[in-house]
């Protein structure tokens, strides 16, 4: 998987316009939010979903670029004064601290702009651009990502029930998950099987949901250095988490029964899914 | 005209998520921002270019929606505090006054996603989408819109030289208005002609230049009511106008020679062209 990490890096090193374009602060600031850091796991779940169907490689740079660049721009904009007010970022500081506030706005605006100008020009037929296309504006969209980012804002002190939670996460950070997977799959030769896509829906449920559940662990045990970022925020922002709704020892043993259902949803698929199970399992049992 | 105002309200009623769809109160907010208002300059432009090419109604309602999506987010997003700071929009309280700062910043970031989710869903080929994503996500990037609005944010305070203010402008309001056109012509049935692409070009030039000419003279000239804004704006705000630069005599010729450059853009198009043509002319003498 390193080798797709750095594949990723390049692809998104080649899709962003370079820093000495005009407006240079602008596009310096987005390379500075998207390039050189993060787990990179969005692209490396739409690779691992593109490979179990032989989409090409190229076409997979694309949309794993467009999909980072997705995620970039949501944190960017959720690390706002307004929002979350975070200081710190992959250990580094956040975009507002280090270009100001409407710069960072913009630095939000102008990446997904550019991630769905990827999907215009990554080198796909017009059908699976189009395919791209509606599963990226779904995951981000108000029913999408920056649903589940409103609902969160308006969580903040209230004790939701699980359901309630789950259903935050599954638009915050499932909706993206789910595009990157089903990206992947999009950029393949032909079009996906009931089989298939089943196979991956339930998989993609219980990787998203894993995900969410290991980070509000990591946000109670982790150091700052670690993970990258303040830890501790959710409890300090009166956040609701798993781990305030079940406890620590609950949450890691949920975290483990979904690493589970994400390895049973698979088994349909046989050895060609190896990397999609790698990456649930990378998933679980991530230390950041 | 007033047909295609009233068809592109209809649209973005069923293109935008309802109010009762959770989050409901994103959902209200985003359709605030978006309804009810506003002169459709822009969906007016497309559907004048998509007549001169024999274009569908339905396609260019859909795209008149996601080109007004873009520029509803736009000024949401321009509105915050930490940009312009603007109270006030189409005579209402603009979206951060009512809905706060957090919302509003989610507001634009769900238009952006919905403006590219209905290119996904319009009635039309996969090529023709494909040619209207990379149109809208072409205008809406660091080397469209959000660039110009970043050259806008560094040149506060600063005397900029013509070239540079018209620069600025191209980007910020032009880009823009020139996807309304082209993404027109785009939603036509047969692929453009160089000659209708070199009128359509010289004319977007002239329109969205004069747009922004006349925007400058009536920041000067109107009173909040007619304008549904607040003016005097610019000025207050140190920001480089056409009226501080050339004077207020000296811009309303310049605009009136705009207009004139538009019809004659126009001429080898004919008759076909007349709304396009009766558009320059709205914008040229528009008092608000």
């Amino acid at each position: 998987m390193p080798r797709i990490v750095q594949r990723t890096e390049q692809a998104l090193e080649r899709y962003l316009p370079a820093a000495d374009i005009e407006p240079a602060t602008l596009h310096e600031a987005m390379r500075y939010a998207t390039l050189g850091g993060g787990k990179r796991l969005r692209a490396l779940l739409c690779h691992a979903a593109g490979e179990l169907v032989g989409a090409e490689l190229d076409t997979l740079d694309g949309a794993a670029s467009a999909i980072e660049m997705i995620h970039a721009y949501s944190l960017v904009h959720d690390d706002l004064p307004a929002m979350d007010n975070d200081l710190l970022r992959r250990g580094l500081p956040t975009v507002h601290v280090r270009y100001g506030e409407a710069m960072a706005i913009l630095v939000g605006d102008g990446l997904q702009a550019q991630a769905f100008a990827v999907i215009g020009e990554l080198p796909a037929t017009a059908a699976q651009k189009v395919a791209l296309l509606k599963e990226l504006a779904s995951a981000s969209s108000s029913q999408g990502m920056v649903g589940g980012q409103a609902i969160d804002l308006a969580s903040v002190g209230l004790v939701l029930a699980r359901e309630q939670l789950e259903r935050m996460h599954r638009l915050k950070t499932g909706a993206v998950l789910r595009a990157s997977i089903f990206m992947g799959a999009h950029a393949g030769p032909s079009t996906m099987s009931p089989e298939l896509h089943a196979a991956l829906d339930q998989y993609q449920r219980a990787v998203g949901l894993a995900f969410q559940v290991v980070d509000d662990i990591l946000d109670v045990t982790t150091d700052a250095a670690t993970l990258g970022k303040t830890p501790g925020k959710d409890a300090q922002d009166n956040k609701p988490t798993y781990v305030s709704l079940l406890g620590l020892d609950a949450s890691r043993a949920l975290a483990e029964e979904l690493g589970e259902r994400a390895r049973i949803a698979l088994l349909p698929l046989g050895e060609r899914a190896a990397h999609l199970l790698g990456l649930a399992d990378a998933v679980v049992h991530r230390i950041r």
